[in-house]
């Protein structure tokens, strides 16, 4: 269900991206290339965003409550990496 | 505990900030003056991160172990919404 | 002859979309998908880095050089304004 | 001159990097301590992007302008540069 709209950000995504190849192609001004490619960037973060929400509304959810000390270590773990990298992207 | 770390870590920002206001005052060379202040935001970064892991392993474990939906809602929301910034700073 | 590398490289990215569109077709992990896309925005960084400097090394400093003031500033504004841009996404 | 502005800006950076200080010792909730970084490295984002704006306009254009082709080369990669680290930290 939360993968149908996922499946639809990212094929808008991948539309939105061939545009910009195509303006390469066909020698768009830079400035303008690189204006297009931060706003796929920020899609691309809206993106992340849900699916983490489904992520932690989901998987964590149950990790946390489950009896698995280290998968819920595991699953903790993986939100701050995310986090983490999100910063360096 | 946490804490200490948390505060040692801001306190060490606090001195370069304070190291780039003397740039500044001094006339430094623009360039280092945004590369120093890159660093510094490279390193508030870093502290977000370790708060965010032991808010994970502290308050979100209470809140998804515990009986509040609305309080495991409300605490799920969060990691999002830090995240989702975390995209645009 | 940039072009050809700017399109090489963004052909590479949209491969690498397209690997993560199938990834979520095939209901893969959420933090494995979040891993992902956060490559693909770093490899965007990385085309929008090499666009803008050759922008900065033709255009900009075309502009710079010559008479039309208004044109200049224009040319300089941009910058600040795809740098600024940036820091968001 | 601009250093005033810049000045300002980053003692009141300063003044709120101290609050966020004060609201760990006192034990505030995590989650607002990260928006209160957060808030903190968008107003440093600002500080850096005007920088950046007074140094193309003066430094940039000086040298672009110049005879030296070394110095020219330099400072349009040190944009470049602090470019390519904008969309890391």
């Amino acid at each position: 269900m939360e993968n149908e709209n996922t499946l639809r950000r990212l094929k808008t995504v991948e539309g939105h991206l061939r545009g910009v190849i195509r303006m390469v192609e066909e020698d768009a001004y830079c400035i303008d290339v690189i204006r297009q490619i931060q706003a796929i960037e920020a899609a691309l973060n809206k993106v992340s965003s849900r699916i983490l929400e489904d992520h932690l509304n989901s998987c964590v959810i149950t990790a946390v409550q489950g009896s698995d000390r280290k998968e819920r270590e595991r699953v903790l773990k993986e939100i701050t990496e995310v986090f983490e990298m999100s910063t360096k992207v």
